[in-house]
């Protein structure tokens, strides 16, 4: 059943020395750009990065070496403003995704995109992981694959044959998710507190990388400073949040 | 095959007069939550609305009355850093997420988990539509949705039985979206000529909403001039881009 798939993810990191043929990728692409865009602007692009060496240096500049050196596939998505640059011009015109409205399109349409294609692979038995580290060096990575104007790295994707298996870790309850008619806080104390206890049971008691925490320990701690503040300057070289 | 499911996607805008039970809502919306999510800060809400009065005021405020009236369930998808500054309180300390990468985390963590809730809706033979329309007057739909410092709905989704059977619209072509090692735009006018022909045999001959056009002169027209303007201020509002 579908939804058994769902939500039976978990992130894999390390995969069997198994290629995935240029074939499946090509599958598990087009699946992605099934998914819905916003005015059908298709605002994504792919770069299937299969050269040692380019992969060697996302490892390097993602923090990533594991899941860069030993997956079957590495995938780059990106948001794409410049192919629909390319498109206006047949027309002698220009287009304007100098506001914040494109960065969300960009990263909406992006997300959409991947999230279909991390389905079709794990539908099809492998394992995914995305990876946000390309945003660590992303002016450095956006040389590596020469990424012009209009261009900007999201998240990379590993994929391949599960050599690991993860436990689904627990969700925040859906109380805590799911408002009704306007959004409420009233409860948050009770069930924070609450998943709190599952998670540091969670930690306590799974097989590999037991750790005596609780979630909302970690995102105070992971979220006390700002992170990745070199992003904003990134996009407006590419050409976003000029105005 | 969930591939064959994922690749036969289209938006649904009218729906049979069935309601969805709270059950199957929240079915789908724990679908939903095992997405992946960045460090696991799961930054997405969820208002689910139920209140016809205020179905009532999106359907205004979003310019799609259709989909709001007619759904049986109607959801907005809201990036959330409310819920994780409530959980760094527990401990005494504050959050800050006021610099851009916490916007693409929150964008592309919504998206991810709204793309599990549309693919759990379509596995269940429901039909579905984004709505990026909430997005129009955006600090309006706030005001009435009750959204506080930290959260900014990102777009709506109707969820119910098709009323209507839509063709699924040609993709760009494979290669113009898949680049190998670098980025590639050398075959574009090619691709999107190609597609282009492509696509205006598919608006001339549907079923419906027969049109004569192209992909490319399309978002000539919807990119020329900047959209939505006004989203870069209601983010500073909710607490976003503010260094």
């Amino acid at each position: 059943m579908v939804i058994d798939l769902l939500t039976s993810h978990s992130s894999v990191r390390r995969y069997k020395d198994e290629p995935i043929s240029r074939e499946t990728v090509e599958e598990l692409v087009r699946a992605g750009q099934h998914a819905a865009s916003s005015h059908f602007v298709q605002a994504c692009s792919v770069i299937y990065v299969t050269d040692p060496d380019k992969r060697g240096q996302l490892a390097e500049l993602s923090k990533n070496r594991r899941q860069f050196y030993t997956a079957g596939a590495v995938l780059v998505f990106c948001m794409d403003y410049n192919r629909l640059s390319h498109a206006a011009k047949l027309h002698g015109r220009e287009i304007d995704f100098s506001v914040m409205e494109n960065v969300l399109v960009g990263a909406i349409d992006t997300a959409l995109f991947a999230q279909n294609v991390a389905i079709a692979a794990e539908s099809k038995g492998y394992g995914i992981c995305y990876i946000g580290g390309v945003r660590n060096e992303i002016e450095e990575i956006a040389e590596v694959l020469e990424l012009p104007r209009g261009v900007v790295p999201l998240f990379g994707m590993s994929i391949g044959v599960p050599n690991e298996a993860n436990g689904v870790r627990p969700r925040l309850p859906l109380e805590a998710v799911l408002h009704e008619n306007k959004y409420d806080t009233t409860k948050y104390d009770e069930y924070l507190r609450s998943y709190d206890e599952t998670m540091r049971e969670y930690y306590a008691s799974r097989d590999t990388n037991q750790k005596d925490t609780t979630w909302s320990q970690q995102m105070a701690d992971f979220l006390e400073n700002p992170q990745r503040t070199h992003i904003k300057a990134f996009l407006e070289k590419q050409g976003f949040l000029c105005k």
